[in-house]
């Protein structure tokens, strides 16, 4: 174990987990090959309510069986369900901004579904949506220091409205994608023709992070940034290229103490993104978990090894956390249960 | 210092506290004279959010200024405000079954607003509203063991619910007002006729607690005794006599353990109610809270002294917290400080 994940484990042993998955829609997740996050891109509206359905209930209540990819690849909410039936963090969904209604109990974020961000405003008021979320941070957290949190997030589309944001903000940024095949030219395609609507261009808008979102993010940026500085707490960003997309926010709102961002290995192995070279640009620490599925029997778990979906649903954190209070052997088999007890 | 508030104070020295405000309409709550939870019938509808705002951000959004009386005398949410700054609860509101529409970040409860009780379905689905509250409950509390939970209400008619409710499952129940005079004949009218329309006598449901909220009572009862059973640790119902129809039906649930009600000095003075033999009944201990406003200048607050308001908001339970964490005199300053910077 190498010394950051050994400062981790210290961090966390003496803490309880308090996971809080933030979901959201928004248009950019709709555009056509852009997202694996369900079976098609009318149903990517679906997504993060089943997951967080999923979490609330072991079971999606809007849809039927479990969100899906495109090629049948079940949504990493199992791997999380795992992961929380081990570590049992207390847990909160905030929606920000959905089409679809549930009747799942969640906290409600004023906020509208994103936007296209080829258009000219991808988030209307982003200020506003991070203030309020600021205000859950604290009134969850007001009596702290016995809870770590991790943050989350299910939204189709995110790491092309975080690859906008980290342009916008300046970064030479890579994000990852939850395809097998990230589809980097229509990802370029896409910023290239948001930037030029809105009339900005890489890094114009460093120094003006809530501009970045309200251009070319998504509702739950500004979520997660809000949650994290209300909650003024140890902070792991549950996710991959996203997450690096909050922290740089995070960064520019100089709030980025306490905070890492926990990832999977999948992300890691991407070669299509540069999280590691965000990360350390940003300096933000990035852990990763170690799970593997390259030994499994299941289909739909083995081909995460293959860079399918790869992480989401705070499958990172949640993984990460579980290894370090479990063991890899037992997550791993957890995960397998979990899987073979929702596909049956 | 009473052997039970004795015991009370060692069993929250350990813990932090956790303030869960529940928040609904009945149109009960519209009928003429019935409550003093706003100006007039129609202001209280906006009462409970603004009640719910007043915590988040120290003032109220959906109206000017704060919720007063029908004479002017202002929400027991400041002497709420009060406490929560003195004992720093985390604090989440919940909203079930709202006429109104709030910004402020709150969870949902899939539940309508309440109908009049003279009709024949007050509450449509009680049992979902209970068990989706149960389902927050546990959410929250996973790794628990070092929280308590205050649960409170803001609903306007809640004390006239809270007798169709106690009736209906066999008590000889005389509930409190938020009323200096409280309408007593009015009251026992509009529960004779809502028994008459729903078909049941006194004591006629005893056994079926969801049939005695879906006649006579209000979605805020279902929904705090869900979130009492899933939290499943030290529970203080926060209030006066609707509290004893919450604790009334987790008592028909056997689901009383490890729950008392902590209400104000002037619920217990008010001789309209018997709350202290409702709680013998019901088996459940009974403490209040001895803040006193005697010797107040404030207008507003000598009121609660002459019976005015008396209780809401978790006043009572929230109140007898801070007094056991800083002493009556602190938090007598404090509720001052408040309401004299709130009123101005």
């Amino acid at each position: 174990m190498n010394k950051t994940k050994q400062k981790f484990k210290k961090k966390i042993k003496d803490k309880k987990p308090f996971f809080l998955l933030t979901i959201g829609n928004t248009e950019t997740g709709k555009i056509e090959g852009i997202s694996a996050a369900g079976k098609n891109p009318k149903m990517t509206d679906y997504t993060p309510v089943a997951d967080a359905e999923y979490l609330y209930y072991g079971k999606c209540k809007c849809i039927e069986g479990v969100p899906i990819s495109p090629t049948g690849i079940p949504t990493p909410a199992i791997l999380s369900k795992a992961c929380t039936d081990l570590i049992k963090p207390n847990y909160l969904s905030i929606k920000t901004g959905l089409n679809i209604e549930t009747s799942a109990p969640m906290v409600n974020i004023d906020s509208k579904p994103g936007n296209d961000i080829r258009k000219e405003i991808a988030v209307q008021n982003p200020k506003n949506i991070y203030e309020n979320s600021k205000v859950v941070g604290e009134s969850l957290s007001k009596n702290k220091d016995d809870r770590y949190y991790l943050l989350g997030e299910s939204i189709a589309g995110g790491t092309t409205t975080a690859l906008g944001v980290l342009r916008a903000l300046g970064y030479n940024a890579m994000v990852s994608s939850s395809l097998e095949e990230n589809p980097v030219d229509l990802k370029r395609e896409v910023i290239k023709k948001g930037m030029e609507k809105s009339n900005i261009s890489i890094g114009s808008l460093k120094g003006k992070p809530f501009k970045a979102i309200k251009t070319m993010g998504d509702p739950i940026i500004p979520t997660i940034a809000g949650l994290a500085v209300g909650l003024d707490s140890f902070i792991v960003l549950s996710g991959g290229t996203q997450m690096a997309a909050v922290a740089a926010v995070l960064k520019e709102l100089n709030e980025l103490d306490n905070t890492i961002i926990g990832t999977t290995k999948w992300i890691m192995n991407d070669n299509s993104n540069n999280i590691e070279e965000l990360a350390s640009k940003i300096d933000i620490n990035l852990l990763n978990s170690n799970i593997s599925f390259k030994n499994t029997e299941y289909k739909g778990l083995k081909a995460y090894e293959k860079g399918v979906v790869k992480e989401g649903v705070g499958a990172g954190g949640l993984m990460l956390s579980a290894e370090q209070k479990v063991g890899r052997e037992k997550v791993t088999n957890k995960i397998e249960k979990t899987y073979k007890k929702t596909s049956t």
